[in-house]
């Protein structure tokens, strides 16, 4: 990623890409970040997130007949999210091709997979723009072919809350209550402590985090392990 | 919406929808709820979420070519809602055609909202899997013609705490800063307390409501009608 990219990296792209721009203008924008230009490329990101969840969406129903919409939702979850966006970036190395603004030239960091995961829903908006549906969708299905063959199971994808829930039900017993202990810290940094309470043992479990939803997590992960503890 | 719909229920939506299915199968799923049959409409309400969001982003792209990405997030989620896909059930009468369980045949509630939106996906899923990707974009349009063609503006959809933070950007004053108060009440009826406050003139409002975001928007309402009072 650099102030201005280097030459041909747009026309390196398109190969990696197998895409060629009618008009390559969308390209430069979509590699534009707003750091860089007023002509930038969170308008096609939008457009490109739009693209990318539906060809995916679409993908997962006919790869998968026979899962159910929670299952289908948690894969789709799991292939879009910034980190998975991030790694495809960088199989097309689309750093080398991004213009970022002087502030924003920072390697390595979180900022960083933001950024070009953004940079990956832009092009995609911009394929979609020059080319259509069908050309968007071909490029999609690619940067994915390896990831939509090797599905992770739907659920390794379910939250601490879910598992737990799950088991307690195959096990006929009563759903866990939640119920938030303290919250302490001040202003952006508060913390926050939450039970979580099995009805018919007594069971009570405290996790924590930075966030009321977290810390429900973190109690339900360690109710779990405290049950699976239990069932040896 | 009844256990079994009338009879040609299906052909009527058809002809409302101005789209006529290869395989009615695959409409008549789509009108079948969970509480019905096991062969239900959630996989192709998925997929319908997925083309609908995607249709509706690329028509706004297209029509608000000056719009930044945050206003055509909040044009899109207010098109694609709950509420306004029961309204559009509505006109094309979705519910007569609509097949649910003994347990469901319940009239104006939340519950039928619900229904009737996910229903209208559905059938959006179901038209994409029969006609392709652009049989599915031109009844979309269709059915969002007169809500396409008047948008509200874009600043109306923003919420208390982003009203906010630009009131007090345009005058070069610093962020609100939100902390939480209080939580009381137990399990699922807690009632949070939120706090607002401008560090550069000590102003602090409170706002209440079931969870914490809620409580801030509402400080951030009451924070935004006292400096309008002040502004007169």
């Amino acid at each position: 990623m650099s102030a201005s990219a280097p030459r041909d990296a747009g026309g390196r792209l398109e190969r990696r890409l197998d895409y060629a721009f009618e008009r390559p203008a969308l390209l430069a924008r979509a590699l534009t970040h707003r750091s860089a230009a007023s002509d930038h490329n969170e308008r096609l990101e939008f457009l490109g997130d739009g693209v990318l969840n539906f060809v995916i969406a679409a993908a997962l129903f006919e790869r998968c007949p026979e899962a159910p919409e929670g299952d289908l939702s948690r894969l789709r979850a799991a292939l879009v999210r910034e980190r998975t966006l991030a790694a495809i970036a960088e199989e097309i190395d689309l750093g080398e091709a991004l213009v970022l603004g002087p502030g924003e030239n920072r390697d390595g960091s979180r900022r960083r997979a933001s950024i070009l995961a953004d940079g990956v829903e832009a092009v995609l908006g911009a394929i979609y723009c020059d080319g259509g549906f069908a050309a968007a969708q071909t490029v999609v299905h690619a940067l994915y072919a390896s990831r939509l063959a090797a599905l992770p199971s739907a659920d390794s994808l379910k939250d601490a809350k879910t598992r737990l829930q799950e088991w307690l039900q195959a096990r006929a017993r009563e759903r866990p209550e939640y119920t938030l202990v303290s919250v302490t810290g001040a202003d952006h940094c508060q913390h926050f402590v939450a039970r979580c309470h099995l009805a018919d043992t007594g069971d009570t479990v405290d996790g924590e985090g930075g966030g009321r939803r977290k810390a429900e997590q973190d109690a339900a992960r360690r109710m779990l392990e405290r049950l699976h503890a239990d069932d040896q």
